[in-house]
């Protein structure tokens, strides 16, 4: 569906108020005045328009796709159906973790509206990891919300029909998917026309674009993203779409949910989680200021990764009614040591694929089209190479021995040395 | 789609001619009167009806979906959207695997009829194998089929939204992917209520209900193709689903078309040229008669390993045009040595696959509701359990370890040492 189809029409801070009076479950929120109501848009994302609409009553969030890509313009349309996407994602993301992402108030397919829940007063996760701010819980949250997103979406607890009629409906997500197929696997690999990076970084993307093992590492993760339908992904997880408070942690913006392997939200996340270890020395106040908070993040990776272990675990036990390792043929025939042999291959499965994701979403971050704000923020051009290089490193290493590592305590050390100064 | 809710009516070959005689693209083969046609039914499989209908110019096959399983009964119901699912692989199969599958004449959803090529003088192959009758080509033309089938009908080739439309037609045939994910994979490893097995299996049966390695490894097989869709597959490419003469090879039936991984298909052909060598001699004429012919099947099982890896390479070198492993990474950068590693990496992950569904099938076969007509027709109980017996231990060595095999010729090595007396 593009806009031309349609009766589509972007909202404004003027139009909300009228356009949305007539929505029994936005009223429910900001009373049956509209007169009454504040509009501010607020979007700064790459994508969507973004208001907050605010009454004496309440306030909520309104979010509309446009029909291109807002960062661009529209010599990149992007069809308005994502708005589509996100809202199935949201509803199933809301049964699977309950509590851990917005809820939706109303939506309009044809108009690309989401109205949903206003998370006050969170701040973007991203923003907080460059103030410095610890978050509790955060960790915690953040490993729930995995594991139970990605085990209540797959074969190994949902009905099999009902899994495929979604992988069907999220297959239709074919731009959203282009754009990860394109800008994530391949285009940091290469001198593509969107890329750009920190001058100081040329010798080692040189070579890292000979690099054989690299790019086909890369390649074999883009072969799983696209074609191992594992689970409902969130498809985006980055550090941009997590919101907090000081005990509070919301997962948001899955309009990229697609269906793809068990690695690929984690491996995102926790590469978001090493790149804003690497960029702390361009936000120290004075030398050293953040070597403290840089351990926080690390810890928060390593307990990330062991809360995510956790909750699968759990959750292979308690609620393994899909098809996939039946407990009929091991439970039920006494046989509890082989459910649990399973359970650790295939967190084994996961554990690999993670890195090569993590791997893959570092590198990309820093060559292709979309960076982080912890570096970008950075001005000393110098100072933001030696960050950006050594998550450069780091992902090359997790990416093309992802096979080689005992455990996640050995990646964390191996980012910790890479860390160091010098 | 159900019987109940269309105007569906089973066809007999008392109706075939009338029904039949308004299309006008199976009176262009059968001539405008007919009243000089003829209909015999020869449906010998487990689920459809099959006709020759015949008249003084030419012969078709009318292949019609009933709305139960054939075999079994109206207890069983299965939908009539097979025949949609079977139509749909045909006319891909046809366009990737040009003059490999029969043509297809007719196809009315509805009624779910298929009225298509009679292919004449073909028998079954697994017919042949029985009979110890060898055919020049048929590895050459499997092995060819298979390349052919699962690389252009992949993301190395196909457009991706194209490929992902694909993906959510074919992710509807959830009833027959069912039977494949319940009788292949979980029914042989407990106790389930449609096996049955040759009596004097029982003690290798019960070792191998108990082995948790064997269970764990065709659940995880189970898990790739139940989520690895990685290509649209015949998905039931048995040596009943091939029709030969003494030059010329055609596959048929792929009413279980879905997407999985490209090994397996490949791994249960394979898996059928196994059972039909440890088969040979319940099936000769005197003590050794079949030997050589053994070793012909061995032969063909070498050359379709080979065929497939020389026509993928092919294809890979001159048609790679999808998202994966793009020649804008590769080649255009001059790095052709790239591409061949990549390549490698490929066949190497297809070649494990090939022996894990290798390995389940064979288990299977044997323990399963369906078995394979070479051990059936064996009379004598105890031959019988010792040529099936032959392919469980082959099966459960390459399914276990399918990541620890050289090459195909250590497979084919074992499969030999297996099959030695005593």
């Amino acid at each position: 569906m593009t806009s031309q189809d349609t009766n589509y029409e972007p909202l404004t801070v003027e139009t909300i108020p009228a356009r949305l009076s007539t929505v029994s479950t936005v009223t429910a929120h900001l009373g049956d005045d509209p007169s009454t109501w504040d509009a501010k848009e607020v979007g700064d994302g790459n994508l969507n328009l973004v208001f907050i609409v605010t009454s004496p009553k309440s306030a909520v969030i309104v979010k509309q796709a446009l029909p291109y890509v807002r960062l661009v313009g529209d010599s990149w349309p992007l069809p308005l159906k994502r708005a589509f996407f996100e809202y199935h994602a949201l509803i199933r993301q809301a049964e699977r973790a309950p509590g851990l992402v917005p809820e939706i108030y109303h939506f309009d397919e044809e108009q690309a509206i989401i109205v949903m829940e206003f998370l006050t007063p969170h701040i973007i996760l991203r923003h907080s990891l460059m103030a410095g701010t610890k978050h509790d819980g955060l960790a915690d949250v953040m490993g729930k919300y995995c594991a139970q997103t990605m085990f209540r979406g797959s074969d190994l607890s949902m009905d099999t029909a009902k899994r495929k009629a979604d992988l069907a409906l999220f297959a239709e997500n074919v731009e959203l998917c282009d754009i990860t197929e394109n800008l994530v696997f391949s285009d940091p690999y290469f001198n593509a026309e969107l890329n750009h990076h920190t001058p100081g970084l040329d010798d080692i993307v040189t070579r890292m674009r000979a690099d054989i093992d690299l790019k086909i590492a890369a390649q074999d993760m883009k072969a799983k993203f696209a074609n191992n339908a594992e689970t409902m992904l969130h498809g985006d997880l980055h550090t941009g779409s997590i919101m907090v408070t000081d005990t509070d942690t919301m997962v948001i913006d899955p309009e990229f949910a697609t269906y793809g392997p068990m690695g690929f939200d984690v491996g995102m996340l926790l590469a978001n989680f090493f790149m804003a270890y690497y960029a702390q020395p361009g936000h120290a106040e004075k030398e050293g200021a953040r070597d403290e908070y840089q351990e926080w993040i690390l810890s928060v990776i390593s307990d990330i990764w062991s809360g995510f272990c956790a909750e699968f675990s759990n959750l292979w036990r308690t609620e393994r009614t899909g098809i996939l390792y039946e407990k009929t043929l091991f439970e039920d025939q006494g046989d509890h040591l082989a459910s649990e042999q399973a359970l650790a291959g295939r967190l084994n499965h996961i554990f690999k694929d993670t890195l090569g994701f993590a791997g893959v979403e570092m590198i990309r971050r820093t060559l292709s089209l979309a960076h982080i704000a912890e570096n970008d923020t950075i001005e000393d051009e110098a100072l933001r190479a030696d960050c950006e290089g050594r998550g450069l490193r780091l992902g090359r290493a997790i990416l093309v021995k992802r096979n080689d590592f005992a455990d996640m305590n050995s990646v964390i050390d191996m980012a910790r040395a890479i860390g160091q100064k010098g």
